[in-house]
């Protein structure tokens, strides 16, 4: 309703569309989470109650934006992903980037005290992310960015896991423990760990080990023969219309969010899962 | 640490920093706020304890950030303003804006029962804010833009309270106030506003017809003449080092963050508080 | 060798990198080619000398650039394609838009008067051309912007055909035959040529109906059977290595570039030049 | 006219206005001009006619794009000046560099055998250029963009003058030379070409020294004390509409461009010549 003469300011404002036909990937960080994580007294080297929240804020923003195809978290961090058929808000960058942010945060702040009661939210100790939004040309590109992400999960994991163990059930100091780590490979540390400690890495916590997987749960699928699966997971081209998103939309609103803690590296993750790639949801579970 | 053979994928992410030497202005706004002060039953046309928290969390935001200049709020939308020296987070628009929008939506989530006592948070209506950065050339353009978000809160304000007016008290229906007033100029709205209700609009609270308007508090300054003020508001060249920039921080955080009801759009404002457009923090107030 | 103090001003020219693993089009068109067109006399509705300049210029670019897969021209426009896995000038758009476009232009002004002999150029009517860059992030997406532009000749060439016959044999005023083609369709243009003029669309010159199509000339392949295909055609991930990339722009130089005016629409193009789509060299011809 | 199910690749082209208000700078540059310079063997340092042929060309441009506020040039390169307030494309970055670059080339090609007249280009060695745009928010920065250039063109004309007299009538290698000046500073350079070739850097060419300035002129004005100037300069707010831009583009088409080789570091250039900064045409010289 509101017109000036200054309305002209508005011409300022850059366009900051994504490349249609692209998946998107925003991906949040928790900011000096290295001190929050001190001053609220999280368990070194996971907090489980940390996680949980995490993934809890994480569902609730699948909720909110049933375009969202899957979500993987580790750590403070968390990615979220849009099919590269998505038209939420025209894919404008930071119109997507900051509804996920100021959604994650707000659940976050909203459910600490029912993963923390006994240690309350007071600034300056407030928690929150900041984000970014990449886009990733193909299907086999967005599967890469994803095994990225998990391999840096296990190689952070093994690393804190002796680290840790070292501190705090081998009494040494933090410079000893890293000095003694620097240059190690995987070998070595699982090595420490069950000769020092009598641990043995893979009987670890999956959701340590692997992070955590959302998607929305439709039935499973037999894997499928490789070429099937190479037309299967084609990006599709041209546009859809707009009842054809809204259709899609309600189909996965439907569905569960589950939380999963597997490998999403190798192939039959998907293969069992093909609505995640093609963006074509599949049957409701009995 | 982490290093992967799909490490590769980070390539993807695309440079976002903002041009040098110009006014950032980072403006966020509620996300469906419409159906969010249905649901918390806010008071028609402005409630007060609404919009106190809105100053509330901006202010915290001033804090944590001191590259701040000024922030300017009205109903469910508040614009950060960095300075064109501002080097924050290299000046990437996505590192800038997330941080402000998630920030921001920390602490009004943290701080709502104190506003609301009576009124629990609860899912799906958590508020969230998204948000967008857009840069000024010069110290006009940014004075235009502020003028912009004034004129609007004053034009917003005096047509909901007129609106509001006729279906609270006048007892007509949301359609019959709508209708009757399309159209209609300042004078016409002011005029059923008295004539009808007996009400000034001139008298009616700051807050509601200025909005907000937060920085932070150095000594007063008597107007400067015009040649003067020329100056004192150029934009500088070049880069300040870091040392520099860590400096004026300090300084800046020393000051307290006013929340200010004043007019914007005269000189007069601005020539008051030099430190504003030149960046330079004044002295403290005794 | 050169430093001053105003160095720092480099720092406000924009990254501007293509996202990698995209196919970049690089499309120029004729600055004011109609007025143009006139001034040098140009014959209605194709100019065989003009095309055949326009051809002779567009493949001095892909001899200089053997990046570029492959080349579409038509009228006064020509589309240049590098391969998803293209590095050259880092990918950045400017730089490689504007070197298309000056050499293009270079090599246009300079064979004019091969081609033009009696008509020799002169200011203020030189020929210029602008150009832009566009990314697409698939297979499938290349070749409908390929279709996208043949299409257009197709539709152009059929309209302009008809109505310079019917000004230019049938006697009638640009604006009448304008107004009878109004919402005409391709069957009405066909029977119009050929009734009124004994004119067989099918049986003009394939220059005018497809276009030119400028590629690599490497040994023929059988068309694959779909599958195949699919494989034949992915774009890779990865990077790669400078080395790797000098390698192939060796064996692209080669090989000769050859002038097609064929259709670019169907699979069997494509299929029977696989090296377009994968970007690895085929064998030469013996 | 021209209308198929492919056209929505169009979608994949993405805005790149450049931000308004802002000046803007298209910079080209010869690609490879050192191996041509040897090529049609270019006097050193300096050869007249090339750098005649590149002011050509570059009024030329100024002539067909009377948006073109000033140009500077040195060696291969010149930068092309528009207003804040240029409309020209709607700011399409692409549009305008590509415009600039492909006018410059043909008139480089065509205009070369007037001052290469006993020296005819063939290919592989046309001359070609590539460009960018970068702007800037102020006029001081403006200014120091243009400074920056000068200062380059200064450094570099007294070591290529100095090197080459030591190489040509000093009888030294090019090694040599270059050994014998690394780490030299300006003082050291002038003493070497007096002290062996009895040469006073003064008096040397302005051309060469200066580089070459290209505006557009009309009456000189008396140079401004500070204040006024800085009324004068100041970038304008607002937009211009479609004819006060297309009255001032006929004001500016009316007036000569010019060649100079002057200081354009100091204040004097710009104040006895406001309508560059301005924008606003002066008055014709008698």
């Amino acid at each position: 309703m509101a017109n000036s003469k200054f309305e002209y300011v508005k011409d300022f404002e850059q366009p900051d569309i994504l490349l249609p036909s692209t998946w998107i990937v925003v991906r949040i960080d928790g900011r000096g989470f290295h001190k929050l994580s001190d001053h609220y007294q999280f368990t070194k080297p996971n907090d489980r109650r940390a996680l949980d929240l995490m993934n809890a804020a994480a569902v609730e923003v699948m909720k909110e934006l049933p375009d969202l195809c899957i979500a993987y978290g580790v750590s403070d961090e968390f990615s979220f992903v849009f099919h590269p058929s998505c038209q939420l808000f025209e894919r404008r960058s930071a119109k997507l980037v900051t509804t996920i942010v100021s959604t994650f945060t707000a659940y976050y702040i909203h459910k600490w005290t029912e993963y923390f009661p006994s240690m309350p939210l007071h600034p300056p100790y407030l928690p929150s992310f900041d984000g970014r939004a990449v886009v990733y040309p193909s299907n086999g590109l967005l599967r890469d960015y994803m095994s990225w992400r998990q391999v840096d999960c296990h190689i952070n994991n093994l690393y804190n896991t002796t680290f840790w163990m070292m501190v705090l059930k081998g009494g040494m100091s933090n410079t000893d423990a890293e000095q003694e780590l620097k240059g190690t490979v995987s070998g070595d540390k699982n090595e420490i760990l069950f000769k020092r400690f009598g641990i043995n890495y893979n009987n670890e916590e999956e959701i340590y080990k692997k992070g955590s997987v959302l998607y929305r749960q439709f039935e499973l699928q037999e894997p499928k023969s490789q070429e099937e699966e190479k037309d299967g997971t084609a990006v599709p081209e041209g546009k859809q219309s707009r009842s054809q998103q809204d259709k899609l939309r309600k189909l996965r609103r439907k569905a569960q969010v589950v939380v999963d803690h597997v490998d999403i590296i190798k192939d039959d993750f998907w293969e069992r899962r093909p609505w995640i790639l093609s963006g074509k949801p599949g049957k409701l579970p009995a």
